[in-house]
């Protein structure tokens, strides 16, 4: 009974270290289709069955655009106006994500910096983003990157 | 940068009156292709744009369960573990809605009460839910009705 | 080898307590993945299967949405120009609806009134709606409410 | 207010040239981009609008498969348990179908044979379905096989 | 690491007897329940898991029309702009596909013959599409037809 | 009339400066309503029609990662079994995309480097993945990262 909100929050609002976790999703098949069929992608790795069977890893995987999207979307979550996405670094896929894993995800600032031009205004923000299965294992990571209006008067 | 959370709200947490809006959202051609598909309805008042072209509407018009589901979705947020939600009262299509039309909801706690046999701890709660459009007009309505825990101790 | 017919039906021809009984469809994974989607609604309670499964109910739940824009669906079939649909009431989720689950619908007029203001030409029409899963378990119910043309003939 | 129904035909019940006509149904960009996602054909023909914009037909086309699912589904109705579909002969675009045209489908019995190892109890039944534009061109066509059981007794 | 190409294939570069085999495809509940939502057929033999468990086939069975779309699909890669796919001939549904098998697809070139007006410039072309399941059976055949363009110029 | 192969091409095979580009493929509003769906991002930068058009930027954007999916789906063809896609490097959102835009990529070798700790059967190889809209301008870039086994004889 809540509901996706705008908020406003600066640079000088968010502090290193501090980190969220969402919910959990599990990844169906039915996820893993879609996303073939929203990507052109429909190599054997993700939808033979029968072909991932006889494979060293077993089972069939997600696509690797598929976690990052899922886990890029599981947090976002209220509207700041205040930031902007502008990218992402490091993206590595640690581990396969199966069909039927549930992950969660969590966020944590990990920088934040004046920015080049016109560091009076502007900052930017970075957040590792790590992708976790139902075992504990990281799976995916990868490094969002925003930039953030400061407030510039003293809060 | 945020994300879906856990919140407890318990009865005594809601006041009536006390009301929330949501972002808005564009009832796509996608959308109604997609109900249609989910549902079966594929009646030519959601699906033939050239026979509605020759009707008084107009237009295509989204089936009234999309917009249920997207005016229940738009208003879910946070998961509050001490509300379940039962069901739903006097729901009306109070006007049509057509593809591309944008909604925003309002919920409005309008009603309390205490569970009939166990007023000690529970309560009953209705929110209204009102979808509007672009122009201001509320096109359905509904009674959305939980079941609340209460807090029970002195807050 | 048929198709969606529209047949001419009026007030004059429903009679209270006639019924009708739709085909079976199962709830599936890719139903509640897709409802999801079109929802906005991503709760743990139909998505993450881990977390259900440490929940007394055990299993990923459809969402109440899905049931009834399934079931509104599947009771949909002939075009009646002389009846409008213009919305729903008393809608209680009796039981879950699990993945996996097969439901049918059954249909039943339990009213018949005239219109307020045009007793002559118009006339209310209320069918039960009931949803029954695999095991005979009614697990959702909503009143459908109809506006209907008189014939206003003797027939 | 009518549903899917289960209707017993035999194949004397049916007679050459007895013809049915659907509702109409646009084909819409995303029935394309859903189809395109089913069969991981992403040809520009379908997909890139810049492109099409530069070739003499101009727009985007739906595939064929697409307009033979469509058309196939369109004339499904009510379920006949005495007739099995097994295969369809000439299937023939004749004119490309463009996203925003609408089709109707239109099925004629152009056919009746007894089968040739058991004339006694089975007959095929050969169906002319012919799809057609807002514009009243035929765009595709093909001949729907049946299988159907005789009723053996003197109707 | 390739993407999909333009490759100008004429007439004469065919030969009868040449073939090729794609990869393969689990038949997913995903797939099916999307079929279903793009033509609006849900009859029980696909979507009811209930009443085909007390079939004599015992499980849901994939649209035949979801079978030719996909073949059609996984059989499409270069594009030819000298050849155009303008029909289907003999379209038979063999064996059932079940929700869970895994296809691939082998198409192979059966005929080549002059067009009947304009022989020096035009050819047809057909080829002759089997899906395969994964016990190697045969499930569905179909003649896929195309006009090509000759090239005309000793090569 | 090819399909997805599966091609032995070794790190001796790639050649920095090597490149190659896709066929188009246009953004629809479609594809933004699935990947809302499928990411659970429904922000109204993406499906706000009417909020949009009152932004300086005017119209509905795709999401980031739907152009990332897009764009590495449309460079996916071949099968090489060995080269491993390991993760993604500087993902750039350098313009937005709107729905109806039409995109190509390009991929270009721009790196080759001997793996760490097994130069003798391993290399790095990065792709420079480039997203171009209609109008020539870089809307994307990404550098893609693939693990290559060396063929490790003299070829």
């Amino acid at each position: 009974m809540a509901a996706m909100k705008t908020v406003d929050r600066f640079f000088e609002d968010y502090a290193v270290g501090e980190s969220r976790t969402t919910q959990g999703r599990t990844v169906t098949e039915a996820d893993v289709v879609l996303h073939a069929g929203q990507t052109g992608d429909f190599f054997p790795h993700h939808l033979d069955a029968a072909w991932c069977a006889t494979q060293p890893f077993g089972r069939r995987m997600a696509h690797g655009t598929l976690i990052i999207s899922m886990a890029v979307g599981m947090t976002a979550g209220d509207i700041n106006p205040q930031a902007m996405s502008y990218g992402y670094d490091k993206i590595r896929f640690v581990k396969p994500v199966f069909i039927g894993d549930t992950i969660t995800v969590t966020a944590e600032v990990t920088d934040k910096a004046d920015h080049r031009k016109d560091p009076a205004r502007l900052g930017y923000l970075h957040e590792l983003v790590s992708v976790i299965n139902q075992d504990g294992e990281t799976v995916t990571v990868l490094t969002h990157l925003y930039l953030v209006n400061k407030r510039g008067e003293p809060s």
